[in-house]
């Protein structure tokens, strides 16, 4: 919104950059992500420190509730979120009608769906009227249930029930439980929990902005999420580990990696799985990834590894100085495939992780106060007169006129 | 997302001002908001011209499509419009389920769960992937259909079965239409129109940013709206007339005016439906809509103006230099009680405005291309360590640990 200023001295504000890049639109104590040093955490610790040491419980304990638990905090939020997991009548109801309505729509699209009819059905309140305690139990709800829609959706589309979350189970295994209704392997659980938490949060991207715009309002937890959902499925967002996986396919084999990546690069194609926005150096979710995989171990990890390594090098030459490396798309996709993940679970699997960090920042915007109403500089015709209307006069709002409009 | 730079001396980027205040974000040419001026215009043409003599189809073909119809694009946008009320049949099977699921929730959520559902029906493709024309038409597709998700949401909560769009009715009538199953007055139908074609954008409020944030993803149109019907929800977001008519109530009288906002002002409350985040003199759209009421007449219309006058001026003495005046909230929910239409009704009136507004705003930063992804300062604990676990160790994810996890 532009003031027009009635003192004409002032000078207009400055145009800021395309897409705020760079522009510092808030504090937060969540986390950082260090570009230059390769490095991110989440509230001082490494975010890849947590991954290998923690669980998704742990790590999503100290983004909401500000600390690493203590046993016996650790014990009651895991039975805090077992508890959450369950759908309600209502969303239960939907999700086979979700699930049919659109059998080639996106997953997020019936997450959101299913996500905003339960703010419906629970009438969840505006974060503004609500007390601490209250916000971050309707963020855990969030959370606790986002993995259960996904998975439900996820079997309705295939023609198979649902399986009910299982309270003995944490956040990582139990999902890999939905989906399959068969108990996950212990190394797959756990190289899928090293996924979430290293994924859990990551800066200001546009879905996590989004969250805390909407959140700047007062509006109510679900109304945050279903809109950062909305942003996370732009193509432009990135983080569809399921690109760079069909990129790994369309190259084959490594010695065709080098080929490949200059026919992209010269068509003036993206590379899915290499570059980010905000790291000039390795990106540390592949490294932990990347070992990760290669722990896993397979033919699809040795291949990774070295097509990888062919890209990077052929990308040096292409494009010196702009220090391409994989991202955690590329070996967010290794590992999920390694893991015997559906691609098409993929994304939702991010999202898995990511409402968590959403969330967290909309506990953290709730406590602030102040919507987010920025300005635009008007760019378009001068103020002109309305031109008379070709049409008729515009009826009359008096009272004599009080006939009705089908006469 | 902070940056620590590799290179020391660079001075930190300054942190923006608390929600975004005065930071131009981008270039629009939609329109402007002339705060010290008391005026708005849609891309050069006054908001309050238009209202006055132009209909809710004209304007929108405006924002959405460029210039003003000639008599021919109005009646082809006119049937466009007409042809695209109608709801498939996903959503307009899940209706009832969402009207019984929150007898108590808000008409938003229901609208937005059900333009989600819309998205996953007709699996809207990401605007990215759109040429302009088929952006428009599902831009037109979420404005068209508004209107009878809402009339229709509205009429199953009372228990009363949903009235069909009628095409040969423009969108004022046939909101009115709808709601109540009856021909309304044509009064009515032109002083909702004003209201309509008055409100149908302003600025970069918390709604529309949101709406263009998601769209720089690339995200689908829906993807848009819903996320921008979240923001809208929220109670500091502003723009809902039900207050103001509430305040109205509470008031009863003109000669009680003065104590009750004497009152408000000394327990530190706001007093709804006076003030605004832009102007700082008259809203013009306050002095329309008083314009309007005074013409449908009534004792409504008076006590109104009487109101507004004594609240004025108490305003004035309590907090002098702030040149306080009565918002389109206020006369917003005069005129539609005037006009017969329900309270819980006046926010939904105004979501079938805006999102008129919202779509443009999306239809114009799809052309962008550049993903909104801003800074943050990190303000949480210096990087640490992180403690030993006091659980187990965490799992290998090596072959030679393949034991199930419930074992």
């Amino acid at each position: 919104m532009t003031t027009t200023s009635s003192a004409p001295l002032a000078p207009p504000p400055p145009l800021a950059p395309p897409g705020l890049r760079g522009v510092v639109v808030t504090e937060t104590a969540l986390g950082d992500v260090l570009g230059d040093e390769g490095a991110y955490h989440y509230r001082g610790y490494s975010g890849v420190e947590l991954a290998r040491t923690r669980d998704v419980e742990e790590a999503w304990f100290l983004l909401h509730r500000g600390h690493l638990p203590a046993p016996a905090e650790r014990a009651a939020f895991g039975a805090e979120v077992a508890a959450a997991r369950d759908l309600g009548p209502a969303v239960r109801a939907a999700l086979p009608g979700i699930a049919a309505a659109g059998a080639g729509a996106a997953p997020l699209t019936g997450l959101r769906t299913a996500l905003s009819l339960l703010a419906v059905e629970e009438q969840l309140r505006p974060v503004l009227d609500l007390d601490p305690a209250q916000r971050a139990a309707d963020a855990l709800r969030l959370c606790a249930v986002t993995p259960t829609v996904l998975a439900a959706l996820h079997r309705l589309r295939a023609g198979l029930e649902p399986v009910a979350p299982r309270p003995d189970l944490g956040t990582a295994a139990n999902w890999l439980w939905m989906l399959s209704g068969a108990d996950p392997e212990a190394r797959h659980v756990a190289a899928v929990q090293r996924y979430l938490v290293a994924t859990l949060d990551h800066g200001f991207n546009a879905s996590t902005f989004t969250a805390r715009v909407v959140a700047s309002t007062g509006a109510d937890v679900a109304a945050a999420v279903v809109a950062a959902l909305g942003a996370f499925s732009g193509p432009l967002h990135g983080g569809a580990p399921d690109r760079a996986l069909a990129a790994l396919d369309e190259i084959g084999s490594p010695d065709r990696a080098g080929a490949w990546v200059r026919a992209r690069v010269a068509a003036g194609e993206k590379v899915m799985g290499f570059g980010h926005a905000v790291y000039r150096t390795a990106d540390p979710r592949a490294v932990l990834l990347r070992e990760t995989a290669q722990e896993l171990g397979g033919d699809l990890a040795d291949v990774a590894t070295e097509v990888e390594q062919r890209v990077v090098d052929v990308l040096a030459q292409l494009k010196p100085g702009r220090a391409l490396h994989a991202n955690v798309e590329f070996y967010a996709g290794v590992v999920l495939e390694l893991c015997g993940v559906e691609r098409v679970l993929f994304t939702p699997t991010f999202a898995v992780s990511r409402v968590v960090g959403w969330s967290a920042h909309v506990l953290e915007q709730a406590g602030e106060g102040k919507v987010v109403r920025p300005a635009a500089r008007y760019a378009g015709p001068a103020p002109r007169p309305v031109p008379a209307a070709p049409g008729a006069k515009p009826a009359s709002v008096r009272p004599s006129q009080a006939s009705a409009v089908g006469s």
